[in-house]
């Protein structure tokens, strides 16, 4: 290389640097290293972007639903609406002595949180049930908007919405940048979430669906008042999540976003229609900056999952590999 | 007034009709005549829209919600809905000789509507039972968009589509032009206004809220369904309004159409809270053009309303005097 062959070189790799400068500078999805899953949802998105491509998607049907615990934010080492209940039972003890003989109740007082899990959903419902019911929806979204303010993980420290994985925020930002509508459907109570998706995650209250009790209507001396009743309205889990589905947003999903087999069915009906389709499963595999689970934890379990995403076309997100930050610092 | 005072007046006239030219041409609402109706509503969203105002309300917050039949179309001499259904079990009785004898079945299957009424929303709900479950959501929305194609009024001779209301479409889009999402919050079948909804009133499956069988997630021969079950999930109308609205959009509405009894709730809920509220009912008040109808209706009841409307600030449309056009031509 003669010294023009050099400067010229050294021109172009200014150049390149320079155009390439930009580009890297509005990388996406910053958080996510270069690799296959990455790169699935990029291509996914630029194909039913690009109008003329066979795959192309008008944007009022870029439906893309996200599940919330274990997804958008950590769900270790248990839901994180269950410290709002626990809070809640506590307080609320001293007019229920028989709670310190009932399970789940006692084993929650007594700070036993494997005897709370073993009580299964069924018994986590009736925490809901208990400390929810008679409550009106405006009570309990204040009583949730004041404690998600104040109350800390109890191994990080961190406030729980500082829970929020980084890499997730970007893929929603990511996805409404390129005309998605955005939805939570959670296993998670749909009043539970709805007073700060919208400050969290950009999605507002009528992009919330979860799980939810019935609700009655009435009038308290001239007021109208919505208030929680004792009885289940929907359990937005497994089966459930496409009825959910069905029910608020009436339209198929192109684009969901998992990560237990209690979003398996929400993978299935969204990828199982004809035309792009994506399916995408968060595998929790960093047990250093966050936790390692799947096939046999007693929440998030991942199994049917793991086994059959390959075939489905399912990405599975290596948490420890595609992802250079968990939580937004 | 000499001639040169005389150009200048013919000048500043003409310049006056040029600006004020196009203020007329976009008038938003040209189907609403001049009066308190069409003046309330146009206050109403300046306030609100008007930055600074003491009314203003950002656009995330601008939810109107709307009932259907006899608020976004005609619901005379009976609900266009039942219609369809009619259509469907006059198609199905062949399967079912048990019909000639039981109630509702009998009273329509001889075209005897009054009998069928009768039956009142009990029997209208096992009429809905009978005839939808089983099919999937999917196989319902085919044979409602086939069917709305091509039926047509008894009476009038039209589509059911275009017995809309030409003023409502224009404030559904004066509305929306105005930051205003726009819902559906009706007694009618969700999955029944879902298909045409959005072609016809601009509203997309997501904003529509409406009365729902209990739906069940199938896997038959490994192809996922949604299928409709024989079994009441929220009933619309009355007190389910507001749990309706509650449940879909989570957001109390600031603006609310109604035209019977049936929406009484959804405007006391959206007229008793705090700030610039907006309630309206449409009065059936044109035997000539549509139908007239209030107190002693079997269909579409208004009642209370006419009694308490002034007393909660709603405005009463007189359709025959507010209105110059019923339907879009």
């Amino acid at each position: 290389m003669n010294r023009f062959t050099r400067f010229t070189a050294v021109v172009a790799l200014l150049m390149a640097a320079q155009f390439a400068g930009p580009a890297l500078a509005s990388d996406p999805l910053p958080s996510w290293n270069d690799g296959a899953s990455k790169t699935a949802i990029v291509s996914f998105v630029e194909k039913v972007t690009t109008p003329g491509s066979a795959d192309f998607v008008p944007e009022a049907e870029r439906i893309a639903t996200f599940d919330n615990d274990g997804t958008l934010w950590t769900e270790q080492p248990m839901y994180f609406q269950l410290y709002y209940i626990t809070d809640q039972v506590k307080a609320q003890a001293k007019d229920h002595p028989e709670w310190q003989s009932t399970e789940p109740f006692a084993s929650l007082l007594k700070g036993d949180m494997a005897g709370v899990m073993a009580s299964g959903k069924h018994g986590l419902l009736n925490l809901v049930a208990a400390t929810h019911a008679g409550m009106t929806v405006s009570e309990f979204h204040q009583s949730v908007s004041s404690w998600i303010t104040t109350a800390r993980h109890p191994t990080t420290g961190k406030l729980f919405t500082e829970m929020v994985y980084q890499p997730m925020l970007e893929l929603l930002e990511y996805l409404r940048a390129n005309g998605f509508k955005t939805y939570i459907v959670s296993g998670g109570g749909i009043e539970f979430m709805r007073p700060w998706a919208e400050r969290v995650y950009g999605i507002p209250p009528e992009q919330v669906v979860g799980s939810s009790l019935k609700l009655k209507y009435e009038v308290r001396d001239g007021t109208p008042v919505l208030v929680k009743q004792a009885e289940i309205d929907l359990i937005d889990d497994n089966d459930g999540k496409p009825v959910g589905i069905q029910s608020h947003i009436g339209r198929r999903p192109i684009f969901a976003a998992g990560n237990s087999d209690g979003d398996f069915q929400m993978l299935e009906w969204t990828t199982s229609a004809a035309g792009a389709r994506f399916g995408m499963i968060v595998h929790h595999t960093d047990a250093q900056r966050e936790w390692a689970y799947d096939r046999d934890s007693h929440i998030g379990q991942l199994d049917r999952g793991l086994n059959e995403a390959d075939d489905r076309g399912w990405i599975v997100v290596d948490m420890k590999n595609d992802w250079n930050a968990v939580y937004a610092e």
